[in-house]
């Protein structure tokens, strides 16, 4: 049936769309139902979607779509489009198989893949997918296919430099914010660095959101590889470029579910840094209590996985184990963090020590490795690049490439401080709890909310003292942000002995 | 955050609520989250509901609710209602442990469907449920618990009477409308049978779909009770009764994955009879290649689940294996499915016998089961019931209690038939492929619409003899179902040898 395409200027997250009920039902078409959508004409796209019924709103001969739609199928307002009721993808069989444990080829799981970008697939076998592969685990080869397919699912960075480097953490700490000041300090080294970042999801901040308070941080392929190529580095949302667009689909489902299967968290790494053509990468697995990842022995299974992938994609990789247990820096949220960031980049200004001997740390990693340093020297470099103020400088080019400027910063006008009601010493700062509490005061959204850390683990502190200021743009956020922290107690202060 | 409710004639299909985007920027909430929904005063209601945000249509201090939403918490129009971000449930913990092998005790079991049935869990998280109790199984325990937390999350129907009847087939078969043929007869004879149906999802007629072409279907659990005990029986939809809550949305999630797991369909089947206090229960298992169930080794295996199940609780239960190869009748479409049934009741016409055959031995085992029928004496009387016209009085006086009455039945205006291209024996014709078909024409809504089959397996046709004729409520859906059906070939002829 043909219908007429009406904008609600609606953010469903996901594409989705409604039907007046009558309509539907002179569709055949239930609520929860999946509908398929195709453009007229000689090359018609075709969407698969989740459909609403409303009365009122939607007029009978017509279709209103969620901008997501409308931007996946490039749409105007008051076009003609196909409309009838979708069968189940095929790739549903193969999900299927896998959960029964079968072993997925190459063609299964470009299929499951393709299906997944053109929204084919619901939640709830999203979630199947998610679940067969946490379940049945992956052995090498799907692992390898998984990769492939999820390049062939997006667009692919085209650089032609012989070199290039990249970073990526697998998360879940706060306020560790090494890659502004890591990009910075390679490219001011003379690497090239085409850094794509993530948006937080659960956590307070992701690095897109952070540089998002001084900068632009979405940009096209086209417009991405002429601003590495002008300035060496970039610091932007993966987002917008289109590469691996099934990794963000299956990440969403991981997120709501906490489930993130070990092959998927290779292939979504993996595919994401081959995409950019990444050829010289350092990987950070921060681990310990309260971390993504609490038990060494996993991050070094990890690290194997890593360093055989790399063999077989023929790149350089080098994979580090950090402290994960504790925030890093002070501040936790967009704004705060940057204020962090450029604290230590700034020569002239004194930032956290140990965000900064981090950020030092990785960067030494990599300097080495892409041969700007010998063995051993690359931390020396690192600390010249930044205290000379060359990194600095290169931040500021880059911020400015990306159409922002640096300016002074502050957290929003509403704070609360969370004071010690003992003496004691710090023996555990929870990061789970910490981005949690972040997320209440209005991060990631509210840019300059979120929270101070006065003191690490290990710090001694007297009563009375402050621990952690929240910052909010209104009271209510600090009302709701108390009653949580008094349930949470992400901070643990053993009581000082008395003698 | 105190937001006004709107409401939108907005029929989700699941409660989902919409809110303004610059109220879910101050709430610290994205499309997709997961938020919170209170009312105020003394005895709060509360409900998770996942968000979709909107520009417009919704006002900065009001939130939109769809009408699930609406029923669920019995909200009124422009009441104030407090919203806030949702964590995570509790549930999802235990369903993870699942899914990792953990048998889920009692209580652990009682929150997840409590979750289930207040919304907190999304079709994600639910998906995984399914999942998981499909990769793990669960043990004879752990079915039992499924089945006393499924009990506790609906109501109860409360009869008082010493023997109640009931019957549940395992679905799959096209046109196999025996339940108001076989509770017209049980009850003719003096047996209570409350028997609550489904609707259909995916094939094209439920139960109470086909009842509803004569009468309402739709009762409160008070107004079943009333109905019940003025005729002894009725045919209402099991959905507004309130038993059972948990099982329809997790059904609504195993259909939209194709995955049944055994241990939910036994807990299903036997939570729905306990909750309206059946003890003589007769379970039809259709087997055969087409049908739900397709080999006759888990058709046993399903049977002895369910006696064991029928010990345990301390009712009688008789499990009968039926031939489900094919579709029976002649009918398939909720108008169609109820001509068959009134020509097999009225006495004075001929119905199809296949369908009045196996009506006949399911209505003879439950009237044996009961004691109104000694052993192998049940046909014959349900026969006699039949014949000599009480049934149809039984079931005239069941339809006219739900405010309907006998009236003339026809299908849609437009049709079109199918003629055989070949002289020939029928070898298969595909219940899956049927459904499928009837669903294309309009089932279940298009009331009218459907499909009447010619002929059965085994018979020999001639070609150009009529095998299916198609009614569609418009000239267009004949169209759409004349493409799949080239796709799909339904109906197997084995070529006539020359001779």
């Amino acid at each position: 049936m043909r219908l007429k395409v009406k904008f609600l200027k609606w953010f469903a997250g996901v594409p989705v769309a409604m039907l007046n009920l009558k309509t539907a039902q002179r569709l055949g078409i239930h609520s929860r139902d999946r509908i398929s959508i195709r453009t007229l004409g000689k090359n018609p796209k075709e969407l698969s979607t989740v459909v609403g019924l409303v009365e009122g709103i939607v007029g009978k001969n017509q279709i209103a779509l969620s901008s997501e739609v409308r931007s996946l199928m490039d749409l105007r307002r008051g076009q003609f489009v196909e409309v009838s009721l979708a069968r189940a993808p095929k790739s549903l069989e193969y999900i299927k198989a896998k959960l029964d444990g079968k072993r997925l080829t190459q063609q299964e799981l470009d299929t499951i893949l393709k299906d997944l970008v053109s929204n084919s697939l619901s939640e709830a076998e999203v979630a199947l997918f998610v679940s067969a592969m946490y379940k049945q685990g992956m052995n090498f080869k799907e692992i390898i296919a998984l990769i492939k397919s999820m390049l062939h699912s997006g667009e692919k960075l085209n650089l032609r430099n012989k070199v290039i480097v990249d970073k990526h953490c697998v998360g879940g700490v706060a306020g560790n914010r090494t890659t502004p000041i890591v990009v910075s300090i390679c490219a001011s080294a003379g690497l090239v660095m085409p850094k794509n970042s993530s948006r937080a999801i659960t956590s307070a901040a992701g690095t897109a959101d952070v540089v998002e308070v001084l900068a632009n941080v979405e940009f096209t392929k086209a417009q991405l590889e002429k601003l590495v190529r002008k300035v060496g580095a970039c610091l932007v949302w993966e987002g917008p470029i289109g590469i691996v667009p099934a990794d963000s689909k299956i990440i969403r489902i991981e997120r709501v579910l906490g489930i993130d299967p070990k092959s998927q968290l290779l292939a979504s790494i993996m595919s994401k840094k081959l995409a950019v053509g990444s050829n010289y990468i350092l990987i950070d697995i921060p681990y310990g209590r309260g971390a993504k990842i609490e038990r060494k022995n996993e991050a070094l299974s990890l690290k194997r996985e890593f360093e055989k992938l790399a063999r077989y994609f023929k790149v350089r990789i080098k994979v580090v184990l950090t402290d994960g247990s504790q925030p890093i820096g002070n501040g936790v949220g967009p704004v705060l963090e940057m204020m962090d960031v450029l604290s230590v980049l700034d020569p002239s200004k004194k930032g956290p020590k140990d965000l900064e001997e981090k950020a030092l740390f990785l960067a030494g990693e990599i300097l080495e490795m892409a041969g700007k340093a010998k063995k051993g020297k690359g931390k020396e470099l690192a600390r010249d690049l930044l205290s000379s103020g060359k990194a600095f400088k290169k931040f500021k080019q880059i911020i400015e490439a990306q159409g922002g400027k640096i300016k002074r910063l502050a957290p929003a006008k509403f704070h609360t401080r969370i004071l010690s009601k003992k003496k004691g010493e710090i023996t555990h700062i929870d990061n789970r709890k910490i981005n949690f509490l972040a997320r209440i005061v209005g991060c990631p959204l509210d840019k300059d909310a979120g929270l101070f850390i006065h003191h690490h683990v290990g710090e001694k502190v007297e009563k009375g003292e402050p621990l952690l200021t929240f910052y909010a743009q209104t009271p209510s956020r600090l009302k709701e942000v108390m009653k949580f922290y008094k349930k949470q107690k992400p901070i643990l202060i053993q009581k000082a002995k008395r003698n």
